[in-house]
């Protein structure tokens, strides 16, 4: 038999240690600030920090008209990333999932989201969902 | 002639501002936290915390080896988000650009990339350099 400890499991001060999917979802909470990745023309990237809020295990923000929501329709893969220090050590998780606004008015009121402060600038007519493929997390000593 | 002030140089409390490209440096400091988003197999995105080092307007950062980099050569354009909470206001920095693993001794000693001290998990033998295409930066009032 291997005897060596599942260090990680462990959760030592200085080592890395990866989260299951419901410590990922205790971690992301009700709601707070994220940063949302998604394809930008002709074939880079984008980065913007979003309010989520999270309901029966989706992901929901807002978003003003333009072009970020353009770039969603046609690439809709994004990645959300959210991350808390705590006692010396970072967390971050991140869902990788599929956005699609949300055109039904029952969706957007059951979901809540319609109620989310945003900390971004202008107005956020647009009401997006994130439905995760997968969602990771893990956290590791603060240097 | 329009008499309307330009609202945003004013700095009102409620509105947001766009920062010059010398104020976004300014705010990206010397070294700091960042969030690294890059594409990933086969159409998504990902997005990874980052410890960053900036040298003349070139931002620096260390990779553990393994499939994050392999993107980056694939897909070398990425965006490097920073963000500030300070006086009540986020500020939020985007450099958008092309990244690519340093290949020669001088280019990363002259860097000074090897002192950079990095949160993450694992060792980080990869130097790798993001040159901006484009640096954008706003601040708005954190709600």
């Amino acid at each position: 038999m291997d005897e060596k400890p599942h260090r990680a499991r462990h959760e030592p001060e200085d080592e890395t240690v990866e989260f299951s999917h419901v410590q990922c979802w205790e971690l992301l909470g009700e709601s707070g600030i994220g940063h949302l990745a998604l394809r930008a023309h002709p074939d880079g990237v984008d980065i913007v920090p979003i309010d989520y809020l999270v309901h029966d295990r989706m992901l929901y923000f807002r978003s003003a008209p333009g072009t970020k929501l353009m770039e969603l329709v046609e690439h809709p893969h994004v990645a959300v990333q959210v991350e808390r220090l705590r006692e010396g050590r970072w967390s971050s998780i991140v869902i990788k999932g599929r956005a699609e606004r949300l055109a039904f008015d029952d969706e957007i009121i059951e979901s809540g989201v319609m109620a989310l402060a945003t900390s971004g600038p202008g107005e956020k007519h647009n009401y997006v969902r994130v439905t995760p493929g997968a969602i990771t997390g893990r956290s590791f000593p603060a240097r």
